[in-house]
């Protein structure tokens, strides 16, 4: 999500303290998406790229005059060190947008508040994981996961989904070939609602499924839920969680349901596990931040925060049915569903077609996306491409799907002529992308 | 710096998931400080426990309109994903904080905005150190370094400090030690201005002599500089990073020269470990808050920082001088260093006392400190206490020694008669501090 180039996308020669580093520090690489936003967030380029939520509905006028306020009142609070739980108001707030998704068993003492998702993702992994432990995960998978879980040197093993989310018989068979091989499953990593960047949802149906195999062979399910409120329809899930309070671990965040820059996230676990992350959350960052939650608490207690979550929705609605369209007139022959809430189409592209090679000519042609191939930890993911649909207006949507048609033709004719695109796949991380405004 | 006890400071009992975690996570442990903060932010105590600083004259009124007037003008940005390694204008402005400690040859390039020191010591921790590796540090040295270093199975070698701070020779014979071990020393971790306990300041004498040594054993410096511009005799050291860039990770924080509540810290370090320190900080927490970093630069950009860091140096050294006083008058037969700056007089009690096993009682004389054996990860430490003078008035701080000279007093003599205190040490993780309003 980063905003402009910076050095360490570059590999550095005549490192003096090679050899010197932890073996973790071995399997951190750059992510694909990194070296991609430096030209996708040109003002030129249709970026269809990013996964930023779109933030001008947010009423920054009252918002500002209501923080200025908190400030004033309680500013010797705000901008003191607090507790490495977190703070108690805001762990009591969070109890009402989790009763959205019917949980409702949880007391504040039972949550944390982690400083935004990806450190609840590490803080969750730090502490069940050792080196060459087993995560099973979705395939594909969101890249933030797996750039924790390569820190971590965990060995990720893929377990298929469908429009429906993860299949319940591939679960337990991926759960027996490990325990084949010795291997103790340290837990499932799930994103069940409007899935990053399948789209797909774990149907009704599946979770208890789910929930009835991890139970049977105790293994915990990390359940990532970042997008379950924004949901097209207005309908919302039953949470794991709130079918299971002993095996699973939940996770949520107020970075799509109000905005990322607070960072503040927030996790609910079985209380041995939230001892635990507690521990970890002091030792890794020794508090969150005051004024990020005490911002968090000044907007959920004076917004209609609910209305303005319905408004997102309808926004988001908006641009996934014009990118739907758009795909339906440009590119009628890739394949795609439709998803129910979120903010991504997973698009097929037709075979022959390496998503990854082609990016170079898409920013040539002023748009962006993601390759498939950053969502696998296996080179898996060329005949797949993540569009977004959160961040540009509907009519900027149309115009880059528009122009990735003009590549993704221009592709398919050559391979069709040649039986290949002969273009040859770059590694990702030192890639080079044209400039974009040389066109 | 928890304000108010959670259940992370209990042992659960009965964990479904005991055996499944991480052996990092059998390691971590709760700080000496976490349980005592519960009973020791109680009004009716003065506490010369905590590490807050005194945030009241912080210009809160005029800076939340400049706040709001950010949020207006540039809402859209400040709560939005930003950049791993931090904000760019952020980064140009510790430039100029640390021209005041000599550093001048940085760019913005070099410098890696992390949420708060604590994050920043496990940041360079994930990266150099595997488990069984060996770290040297001043002993005491810092809780919170500790915690990370536990936290990551790192074996910490302590090394002799005195008055004038690390002793270079003890430096050097602790990594011939470690090397006829057949151990590499990933890094010498070090405060050198105004040490968390100590109070110690490595003299100017020494510093290249540190440097020489680091550099002839190729072994890397962890510089935690959070007090270095709190000098009460307005003298700032030249940073060990000024002398030497290639071997020196530098680590500050607006927490003491700001404030804490927004986590924001940085550092500077050689490109391969920057390179190394961005990937990670990704993993770790995706990207700093913009918000947090945004209220920073809005603070440096419109207010006189540094007239306000000299009013913080006159505050703190009055305090330093009250608590020097009060000890004079009440206990002149313990001993300290008055320190040059900072937060701390880390003082020695009188023979055959025990800080750990005193604690509950000085609770009760309505008095709170932490316990000399929470700096030490070897049992060291029940000859000294942490009084910290940073937050409390004067007043508070005078009444406060004096509470704490009763019960030394009556500790002393309780010894004198029996030759001992009769007092058991205390699991400091399990202790039952006394309600002191119950008195």
């Amino acid at each position: 999500m980063s905003e402009k180039p910076n050095t360490a996308s570059k590999v550095i020669k005549n490192d003096p303290w090679f050899g010197s580093y932890a073996s973790r520090a071995e399997s951190m690489r750059a992510s694909e998406i990194r070296a991609l936003f430096a030209v996708a967030n040109r003002p030129e380029v249709v970026s269809l790229a990013g996964g930023m939520p779109y933030l001008e509905r947010m009423p920054f006028g009252e918002l500002s005059e209501l923080i200025a306020k908190m400030m004033v009142d309680k500013g010797d609070v705000a901008w003191q060190y607090g507790s490495a739980q977190g703070d108690q108001h805001l762990r009591e707030d969070v109890l009402q947008i989790m009763e959205l998704e019917n949980i409702k068993d949880v007391q504040p003492d039972d949550v944390v508040i982690v400083n935004g998702s990806q450190s609840g993702l590490d803080l969750i992994t730090r502490i069940m994981c050792n080196p060459g432990d087993v995560v099973l995960a979705e395939a594909p998978n969101y890249v933030g996961a797996l750039g924790v879980f390569q820190s971590f040197q965990v060995d990720v093993v893929n377990v298929l989904l469908d429009k429906d989310g993860l299949i319940p018989e591939a679960f337990e068979q991926a759960i027996i070939e490990q325990h084949k091989l010795g291997k103790q499953v340290k837990f499932l990593y799930t994103v069940p609602n409007f899935h990053n960047p399948a789209g797909a949802t774990m149907s009704e149906e599946r979770r208890p499924k789910i929930l009835e195999i991890a139970q049977r062979y105790h293994v915990l399910i990390v359940e990532d839920n970042p997008y379950g409120l924004l949901s097209f329809k207005g309908k919302t899930y039953p949470a794991l969680r709130s079918l299971d309070a002993e095996n699973v671990v939940y996770l949520s965040s107020f970075s799509k349901i109000i905005a990322p820059g607070m960072r503040v996230a927030w996790m609910v676990a079985p209380p041995g596990i939230r001892h635990k992350l507690v521990l970890a959350n002091e030792s890794a960052i020794l508090c969150p931040s005051n004024m990020s939650q005490m911002t968090v608490t000044t907007y959920l207690d004076n917004f209609d925060w609910k209305s303005q979550i319905n408004d997102y929705r309808g926004m988001y609605k908006e641009r996934c049915d014009t990118m739907d369209a758009a795909l339906r007139e440009y590119l009628p022959y890739c394949s795609w569903h439709k998803p129910e809430g979120g903010f991504y189409i997973w698009l097929q592209i037709p075979d022959g077609l390496d998503s990854r090679a082609m990016l170079p000519r898409a920013i040539t042609a002023k748009v962006a996306y993601v390759a498939g191939t950053a969502f696998y930890n296996n080179g898996q993911g060329t005949d797949h491409m993540r569009l977004s649909f959160c961040y540009p207006t509907p009519e900027r949507i149309h115009e880059g799907i528009r122009r990735l048609s003009t590549v993704i033709d221009a592709e398919r004719e050559t391979a069709e002529l040649f039986g290949t695109t002969g273009r040859p796949d770059p590694d990702p991380t030192d890639v080079e992308y044209p400039d974009p405004s040389a066109n």
